[in-house]
């Protein structure tokens, strides 16, 4: 089968589609239950951190550099050498940081909601009390942060992904126009699920957004900054350095978390921000909590060492996960290609390749695939409302399979996407 | 000095106060460095949980018994086998834990700020939508409980505590006659600062509390619920179990930590409700998180094995805690019991010591303390609005100081109570 489906007659389209529907039947009776979901880790990738579970075993163990007893209450904004750590891996001033628990997607939503209560620095009044909150969300995206809004009752706005990023001049457009959309949602380096990092000339021009909101924030959840897999990976323009000292600097919120670098379920989350920002922040938050868990802080510092260690160990990483990556994409090229009814992007980095489909398709082959045994992310999660305009962005998730099981998984994906083609045109 | 302050002439005060004014000079020449503000466990009793560190040393051993994975993502409300262990310390069905973080004061705060944006069951609306919202306030309590109440603009409505607990005639009283009265703050057993554990009559009414507004919330914030020092300790009826199954149940927010059983900052906290609020709460959770760290979770599982292992381990506390106790109880007997100007609790059990002077004199004797060099909570934090009416109110906090430096710093404190109320009397 070399022709597209495009350059088919009827009759091949129908020969092709009996082929698929038999093909699918005999999936089906293998009784699959494979996953390709979530953005997990593999075990195999978690091993690699193994002896961080180690480097803690005594009580003298756990007193910091600077003296302090980690297993006791105190350092609100977290443990200052893991500061001085996540400082130097993303270059961002160390009293700029503040230190979570293990979950970043935690400090976005309380960031949401404290602007909900409170308002930012900059806000004529809380968030919550204006009739109405919107956010810009460049889509397909992450259906985590598109839930924090539909949660909070956030009008969401779709802006389209480009190649290079969102589409900045309806970014830019929108945000001056405006003055209820408060804020943007942004993975800007291996974004999910495309895997696209924000040009140079993006990221200048985030920096220098003009705003009709007074109170805009930038939600920069550089969830992938250090995760890449290709030789040469992409390299993204660092945001805070870019704003920092300029008249723009409280507009940017900064999220990073070692969830995918060491343990998904313990890491260190983080969020960095101006010092006016710090400073309003640090009001509420004091009240919220007497601090984040000091002792798993200290555990990342002393088994990373410095920000070269971090490095060298997403190595390891780029290295296990480059032919699962490789296993997907190829499999599209075999499979997927000759039909000439889909595209996908071919990531450096980061946990995800999304896959579009012929319009009006994502629905019907995120079905049969999951009714052939394979879990993949719904159709439509990576768009706001759940609600994918076009009905053809999929999510492949390739990185916590192993191999064996994410090529038979690829394979039903590609068959039912062409079968999905097929039941639409021909009926 | 064996005659009670009321009982000198003019002259035999003036005479005292001479004496313990060059005493006071003489304690401020020592340059003491002494603090005895926060309750904090001592680095002592936080040795006695240091293998914890070491029970989960390798990739298998982070598996648990049900097979997952403790690495990776998943399991919202916490590791089953760790609500296990808690639903048989406490006597709560597993099924209405909710396990969370290091910190239950982050638990209570995101608890009433989503009554603020969304209710809780029963809410005609979210009581950020109401002009006003008030929470009952038994105090002398504790600080940072009415920090939330502050923070969020929250009403405070103080109710006198009693040798049995909060007055409950007054809670009844207000509960019933005002919509706007939303809640509570318990400290039911070993209450912060006074000790007192709420007697059975006392949480029987609590469980049967009549309340004006169909959304109001019982704040149980058990968190000294193992925390025994004297040989008879005290009994705390089991308020989720009055409660569960009654009309009632919903009105109940229980919590709990392990911050003083295992380490403070690295402990792990929970809460308990009905099955109602929970999922309730669980539709609001599933948006802020993907999970609580379950490695720590599993950490204290292994290392206590159940409840019997965590009370064995507090009679180490209790044992280790004693003497201090003892320490503060027998100086206040020595140096203060003869003015006749003090009352002060003698708890069996807790972090704290409640110290009531004459009326007017806790800011003073605050004064001096401090500029004597001995840190204590600051005068007026055990009530709302760090306003105690009387003036009269210290909390003394044992724990964390080594005995020889909690003997001159109560000494301190004694003295300078003395001198403040003879400053007052004389001038």
């Amino acid at each position: 089968m070399s022709k597209k489906y495009t350059e088919m007659t009827i009759k091949e389209l129908q020969a092709e589609r009996a082929k698929l529907a038999a093909e699918y039947v005999q999936i089906k009776s293998l009784g699959l239950d494979l996953d390709m979901s979530r953005g997990k880790p593999s075990n195999v990738q978690l091993d690699l951190t193994e002896s961080l579970l180690r480097v803690l075993h005594d009580s003298a163990s756990c007193k910091a550099e600077d003296g302090t007893d980690c297993r006791n209450y105190g350092q609100l904004f977290g443990l200052s050498e893991a500061r001085e750590l996540f400082s130097s891996l993303l270059d961002i001033p160390a009293k700029n940081i503040i230190l979570g628990g293990n979950s970043s997607l935690n400090m976005m939503y309380d960031a949401v909601v404290r602007a909900m209560l409170f308002g930012v620095v900059g806000s004529p009044k809380p968030w919550g009390k204006l009739d109405k909150v919107k956010f810009l969300c460049p889509a397909p995206g992450y259906d985590r942060h598109f839930h924090i809004c539909e949660s909070l009752g956030i009008e969401m706005i779709t802006v389209a992904m480009t190649p290079t990023g969102p589409d900045m001049d309806e970014v830019e457009r929108l945000a001056a126009s405006d003055e209820s959309i408060k804020g943007i949602w942004c993975v800007p380096k291996y974004s999910n699920p495309q895997g696209i990092t924000y040009s140079d000339e993006t990221v200048r021009r985030f920096a220098r957004l003009k705003c009709a909101a007074p109170d805009f924030r930038i939600f920069w959840d550089n969830a992938y900054a250090v995760h890449d897999i290709a030789d040469e990976p992409d390299e993204l323009l660092n945001i805070f350095e870019l704003m920092h000292g300029t008249e723009y600097e409280d507009r940017l919120y900064y999220f990073f978390s070692t969830s995918k670098i060491s343990f998904p379920g313990a890491g260190v989350a983080l969020m960095a921000m101006s010092d006016a920002n710090l400073e309003a922040t640090k009001k509420i938050i004091e009240v919220q909590t007497i601090g984040p868990d000091k002792i798993n802080q200290l555990r990342h510092v002393r088994y990373f060492t410095n920000a070269e260690g971090i490095h060298d160990h997403m190595k390891l990483h780029g290295r296990y996960l480059k032919p699962r990556f490789e296993c997907v994409l190829d499999t599209l090229d075999t499979e997927l290609a000759p039909a000439g009814i889909a595209e996908w992007t071919k990531p450096k980095g980061g946990y995800f390749i999304s896959l579009d489909l012929a319009d009006g398709t994502a629905k019907a082959t995120y079905k049969l695939v999951t009714e052939a045994g394979v879990k993949i992310t719904k159709a439509g999660a990576t768009f706001p409302y759940g609600n994918d305009p076009r009905d053809r962005n999929l999510r492949l998730a390739p990185t916590y399979p192993p191999i064996e099981e994410l090529k038979p998984a690829i394979h039903v994906v590609c068959t039912c996407a062409k079968l999905a083609y097929l039941n639409k045109i021909l009926n």
